[in-house]
């Protein structure tokens, strides 16, 4: 079921009561994977007292030192945004992202909506570990939507689409986020190799690349060619050059 | 508009906390109005603190002594309930509740969504000066909606429904097919000269880059990248064989 196939991760979150509140949350509508990287305090009383009958998912739940190590095993990486970032992301409302899952997810995969840091959000290097951005329309004149109140949001619009429907998805299987990091690795690796980037300074090349794959949701079998390519390049180099 | 025509009633809450988050919830959807009828504490610091920038909606809101006053000029009552009640009382969700003020509502109709008790909800002779009653459909397991979160469910949907609210897109430039396909004829003379693909023999290789490339829908400053790395690749296994 979709809902079990989805994971909330908080990313360094400051007030353990945030935390326990997005346990809450999350229950009520049926989500149980909490992941937290590096929250500041956890655990912490105040967390508990506002899960208030949650602590079950508080109890549960990883806590792990980075972003890349929590969605290692997802398919499809959410980054929350409160605002559009520089580069054109394909960004999604809590709507269009059910549009999108209601179309396009495919059986077993894992999904992971990540959650920034109460003030600052989330980082543009934690942006790029995701394929999409998510942002909740709020009033133009007050943005300031609490983090578990947007948690409690993207939940809501979860288990009101996928409660009981138990959907059709297709049986190609995507690569995960950590397959997805070699290949960019490999791909830098190659750019740099051939001369087209420079080592030391990459600007902005990459993350235009990134954003690219992630948007294309690479499969398993694509991501062997698109490997299979890169080595063949750096071997004819090699060899030239021997 | 809609959304100005509506007021959250809060009924007796215990925790002014959940009054300030309510604020809070309340104005990043949009939402001016805000009626309690005895609240326990009120004003108090912790209202303050949790309403986080909203403190304009708690200022201007107005403290009644009972239900009956704090919806007398209402047309539409809603009350929130977590359970069915004994009578057959007519109930909505959210989504349903949406369906009907976009069918039904009339012009300039003042609309109350009252949120009852943290504990107990609503008394039955509180239900009784609703219309209705609407329910947040929760997981049977646990059905705990925090007050503030509830309010903020309720908020969101009017606001996703009745503010335009469509997210300004970012307008990117997609390449037409002509380009796409200079794009895979050029991918598929590199193939060739690197030794990943048989001229002779292309198989189905190609189809499936295609299908991946198509599907990643380019964009125009995507796709010099990505000729520029083919071309690189060119210059850099001729100059080797010159």
């Amino acid at each position: 079921m979709v809902l079990d196939n989805l994971k909330i991760v908080l990313v360094e979150t400051s007030h353990p009561g945030n935390i326990g509140a997005s346990a809450r949350a999350m229950k009520t509508m049926g989500l149980r994977n909490l992941v937290m990287v590096k929250p500041k305090y956890f655990p912490h009383p105040e967390a508990i007292a506002m899960a208030s009958g949650a602590e079950d998912i508080l109890q549960n739940a990883e806590v792990v030192d980075n972003l890349a190590q929590a969605v290692a095993d997802c398919h499809w990486v959410i980054g929350t945004t409160a605002r559009p970032r520089d580069l054109a992301w394909p960004m999604f409302t809590p709507r269009t992202l059910i549009t999108e899952l209601k179309s396009e997810l495919k059986l077993n995969q894992q999904i992971a909506i990540v959650f920034g840091r109460e003030r600052t959000g989330l980082s543009n290097e934690e942006l790029w570990l995701c394929q999409a951005g998510l942002t909740i329309p709020t009033h133009p004149s007050y943005h300031s939507l609490n983090l578990s109140q947007a948690v409690q949001i993207m939940a809501y619009e979860l288990y009101q689409n996928f409660a009981d429907c138990s959907l059709e998805m297709k049986n190609t299987e995507q690569v995960n986020a950590a397959a997805l990091e070699q290949f960019f690795q490999h791909l830098q690796q190659v750019l740099i190799l051939i001369g087209f980037m420079s080592a030391t300074e990459p600007k902005r090349l990459m993350p235009k690349l990134k954003r690219l794959f992630h948007r294309a949701k690479i499969e398993v079998s694509e991501m062997n060619i698109l490997r299979g390519i890169l080595t063949q390049i750096q071997q004819v180099k090699g060899s030239h050059e021997n």
